[in-house]
């Protein structure tokens, strides 16, 4: 489907990127051709980032690549899955420069280069719209053993990884909205899906996902699928050094942005109380921290608590993109 | 990633479209989870769609969801695979009704009930764009039984499914240029994967690929993927009843119209002589004409002869949406 002007760019700039894969077939035919590892179920995960809607028009075109392909990538360490490659549809928007798309594609470069990725396929286009990106990740994960939403019960613990709010704080920055923090920036443009994290879980976490829509809302989504209640415990949620800092200079509802706030890409998940040793011992081994943070319950629903045990107003609880 | 407004439309409008099947986890989670038959490989072809560049901002919601899915389809019809399920990534454009909505997922159903397959996941966001469709078809074939482009050899035959320049016909009927005709206009809305064709020439075909960008711009790319030369015979091309009523009134470029339209969907495969008799006896069986157009030989590139044997000129030959 691709016009005619795009071969070219696919066979010098998009090809280097299969890596001669078998499964790409040198980005020569219609579809991708993969093969599972004996015992393993194709994982599939598809996202579409919209320029303005998902990053920033003035982010860098490396750092929409990056993002878009970490993200996407987030969605398999939520289903304890290891990538295998992934399939790439752009829509360029009409007068884009060739030195543009070339930076954007070493962005995906330098994302597969960290995560040992190729790309499989794809298609590029061109429209009257703002730069358009659905990836498709694909991935493995042995018969039987994904990570899904639905399985927490009451009686289980909440845990999260690394620190939650960095990356809105990090979007703020990029918006010239908050002094500048490489920190935060990084945290933002260039998330870390939790892979090794992701893969650890298996066989502990009764339900896992990632968190992109900020930790209350993905939150609601666990209670919901598993038809529970969740319980955290705000002085639980763990924080960056910058976040304590901008919180001790942030109106009353700091914390509650924090926890609202998108595009973390840390995983929260639920375990039974007999797994907290292993999951204890899993943080130092992988270099994360595991923070647990609250309890199921029976009811629905997500609750922050206070110190005196009252639930916090979170509002909607949820960043929405639309 | 899906914002919050569209976890309604996902759970009411989406969900059922993924049938309960396994794979898809009610759409609930970040990613499907599915198991190819044993011995078989997973094929996987992403396309992109941009309301006014692949199809036309007047085509209706339905007839554009259609499209797309039946245009992915054939990109799984040109491996030979047998599809078990897709993933959508939708940006609607802003301000699009609920009604369009609505009547762009009646599309996928159609499609879908057609075709007997699963929505398995996917995303839906919003921009400042226009509609943005990207599909993911997923499909298995067993190993090492696939359709490349890559392996027509000198001395091979050409054949062409069904007949060539319809859906350019169609085309220009919905853009207005060309007086209604059902069964044009049909083929330009609804194309038809050619899946049972490409299942079946599994072990006949050295090469394949699906007519989207235009009979001479894909054969081009075969020949070019396998290091030969095709030269089709023009008076060979199948052209439908409608086709040839146009040509008789067209102008002198008629044929080139016809054989650099794209959107056919009609499968171009090479095959050795040998395999002439089993090829015309898939036909009848499966109720779709094949047509013996050319031959493979050495050299490179693509050529139409015309009766005198001399090459016709056919432009660049691309259909290109760029």
């Amino acid at each position: 489907m691709a016009g005619s002007g795009e071969f070219g760019f696919i066979r010098t700039r998009l090809a280097p990127l299969a890596r001669g894969h078998p499964a790409a077939l040198d980005l020569t035919d219609d579809a991708a051709v993969l093969t599972p590892a004996p015992g393993c179920q194709i994982v599939a995960a598809s996202d579409m980032l919209v320029a303005g809607v998902h990053f920033l028009k003035t982010d860098p075109p490396e750092i929409a690549a990056e993002r878009a392909l970490r993200s996407n990538l987030s969605d398999l360490a939520a289903m304890g899955a290891e990538p295998l490659g992934y399939l790439s549809s752009i829509a360029w928007p009409r007068g884009v420069t060739q030195a543009w798309r070339d930076r954007f594609v070493d962005g995906l470069a330098s994302a597969q280069d960290r995560f040992g990725l190729a790309l499989l396929g794809g298609d590029t286009t061109s429209g009257p719209g703002p730069l358009t990106i659905s990836l498709t990740l694909l991935g493995q994960v042995p018969v039987g053993a994904a990570l899904l939403r639905r399985g927490a019960r009451a009686g289980e613990d909440v845990w999260v990884s690394g620190t939650i709010g960095d990356a809105m704080l990090g979007l703020a920055i990029a918006r010239g909205e908050l002094a500048a923090d490489p920190v935060l920036l990084e945290r933002y443009r260039r998330p870390e899906p939790r892979l090794e994290l992701g893969v650890a879980l298996r066989g502990l976490a009764s339900a896992c996902l990632d968190v992109s829509d900020g930790l209350i809302a993905d939150g609601g989504h666990i209670a919901a699928v598993s038809g529970v209640r969740l319980e955290l415990q705000a002085s639980e949620i763990p924080l960056s050094l910058q976040a304590r800092r901008w919180l001790q200079e942030a109106p009353g509802a700091g914390l509650t942005a924090l926890v609202t706030g998108g595009d973390d890409y840390e995983l929260l998940f639920c375990a039974p109380q007999d797994c907290r040793a292993a999951i204890e011992a899993l943080g130092p081994r992988i270099g994360l921290v595991l923070t647990r943070i609250g309890a199921v319950t029976q009811g629905q629903g997500i609750a922050l608590l206070g110190a005196d045990g009252e639930v916090m107003e979170t509002g909607a609880g949820g960043f929405t993109h639309f």
